[in-house]
């Protein structure tokens, strides 16, 4: 994987303070302090402020400029997917701790009334809550896979999505960079092995290039998504040794466990089988994605630039807003 | 009431034919063909084309421009919101059937193996999900009266939010304009009586110059929530007889059922009171919003303005895109 957008193992240098040192608050803290982001009471749960907005807006368009001369189709899925088709995904088989299913009450009014009994006694109200059909977007490109799948076979060329929605994922955390429910910006290729791995290494290199525009110290370093259980530790080193699944890191909370930002991802033939993608040829279509994590990199960029945006160098906020 | 802007029971003309007389298609079908909106398989869950969400942001950016003049605070809150303040809101009492929970696995490695082979079976896997502590949006405002409420009293001049956010209903139906998965774009304002009505009534000044200037048809029209069961009429009369809800009606579907495409609120005390607002003199808040579906609002325009964006007057387009 030489042809690998210049891996590097170098440690990171100390991270800017996060305040003073006098009374130390955490990242997160100042950012509730600064209004950057909203308590709502659940750790991982956040209101964005007005400035936060108006960055994750600006790297959406960003990205949308570094990648326009490709022609991208664009389609923005709401924040969940059908049941059914995220059934057939195999999420469930590697993180069934992460999805979230949607349920709803369909009682008459005696039901209704012992739900507001239930609530007002402080008792569990949602056991009689019933499945719907909706399922929360556990990754922007979930709801894509049918949507192909039902065009029928790729063109020799290939195709090529640009997508964009909030995904959840049941991680509880104080950590300020894994929200439970988060942006992710994606482009999504599908076609030949070739076309999918040159996808990859394009968009490796823009975005290693755009994040050091930003001004961001950056690692690219091999990794692996965070399969449940034993047979899941499996899963994860079979990928990490094949090479698939690559991240993007800054540090931003910590030096030690800097945060992902940018993933770029190999799935070999496995969206192609599971949705009966077939290239031009009859073969399975391959598929690679790379995704973006928005609020990820606005903390990154408040970590490192500082919580007050007009204080932001000036390459970096020409980069962003021209 | 006669101070609301022109309201009109004046019948609307027919709508525009929704495709080739000869070869009738719905609506919803020409939409899906024409790619501006997306199957999923689910009625009222779809991916939004390119073309469909340039208007949408196109909206949302006109409403920006219209009230940019007020100084809203800008907070943009994720799909969903915490569950202790949902259940504190009240939205239960009113519309139980409509709320949507997030449910999640949270077994071992030996449920997980039950949970796929259910999965594999066909079967209910989602008997062990358990719910989280987060229910989906039901309306934008609903995340910001308990932030407002930790602020402590409203300073003399009031406060006035501006929100957008994806909300859910449940209420799957194949008329396109009744999404279970939408944008709601609203501002809030909190205050006194004369404070939060004189915002109501500037905002339905606007909202029905600028949908006149979209070249859209309408009405607007007393109304009341869709409160459940036979309380629920009760309440509903009550909202209507007291003028405390008005909506800007577009035919979209039918000229019979037109579409509620604004929204114009006045809640009284009743977030005040459950969240415990006060005023600057001490007196209960009071608050107000309007609500902008904007998925709605790009429906209006792509049936009286023709599915070729390109083709849509062009003093509207200029609305739209300056």
């Amino acid at each position: 994987m030489d042809s690998l957008a210049d891996p590097t193992s170098t440690p990171f240098e100390a991270l800017p303070s996060a305040g003073d040192e006098a009374e130390p608050r955490s990242f997160l803290d100042r950012l509730f302090d600064r209004g950057h982001l909203v308590r709502t009471g659940i750790d991982g749960l956040y209101g964005r402020g007005g400035d936060f907005e108006s960055v994750v807006e600006a790297l959406d368009a960003l990205v949308s400029r570094l990648g326009a001369a490709d022609g991208a189709e664009r389609i923005r899925f709401p924040p969940g997917m059908s049941r059914p088709a995220f059934e057939r995904s195999g999420y469930l088989k590697g993180f069934p701790n992460l999805a979230g299913t949607v349920h709803s009450f369909c009682g008459d009014e005696a039901a209704h009334a012992r739900l507001l009994a239930c609530v007002e006694a402080g008792k569990d109200w949602t056991e009689d809550q019933a499945c719907t059909d909706i399922v929360l977007t556990p990754a922007a490109c979930y709801p894509l896979y049918p949507v192909a799948a039902a065009r029928g076979p790729l063109p020799a060329e290939g195709l090529l999505f640009d997508l964009q929605s909030y995904c959840f994922r049941h991680e509880p955390s104080v950590e300020p960079t894994r929200m439970q429910m988060f942006r992710m910006r994606e482009y999504v290729r599908m076609g030949s092995p070739e076309q999918v791995l040159a996808f990859r290494e394009v968009w490796l290199e823009r975005g290693t290039a755009m994040m050091r525009d930003l001004g961001l110290p950056l690692a690219v370093d091999p990794a692996n998504d965070p399969f449940f259980g034993r047979a899941g530790r499996m899963l994860a080193n079979n990928q990490r040794m094949q090479g698939l699944k690559f991240e993007l890191n800054v540090p931003v909370n910590s030096t030690e466990q800097p945060t992902a930002c940018l993933s770029f991802n190999y799935h070999q033939d496995h969206f192609g089988s599971t949705w009966e993608i077939g290239q031009a040829d009859g073969a399975v279509a391959h598929t690679a994605c790379v995704g973006f994590g928005l609020e990820r990199i606005t903390l990154a960029l408040l970590r490192h630039h500082g919580l007050d945006l007009a204080a932001w160098p000036a390459d970096v906020r020409k980069q962003l807003w021209g």
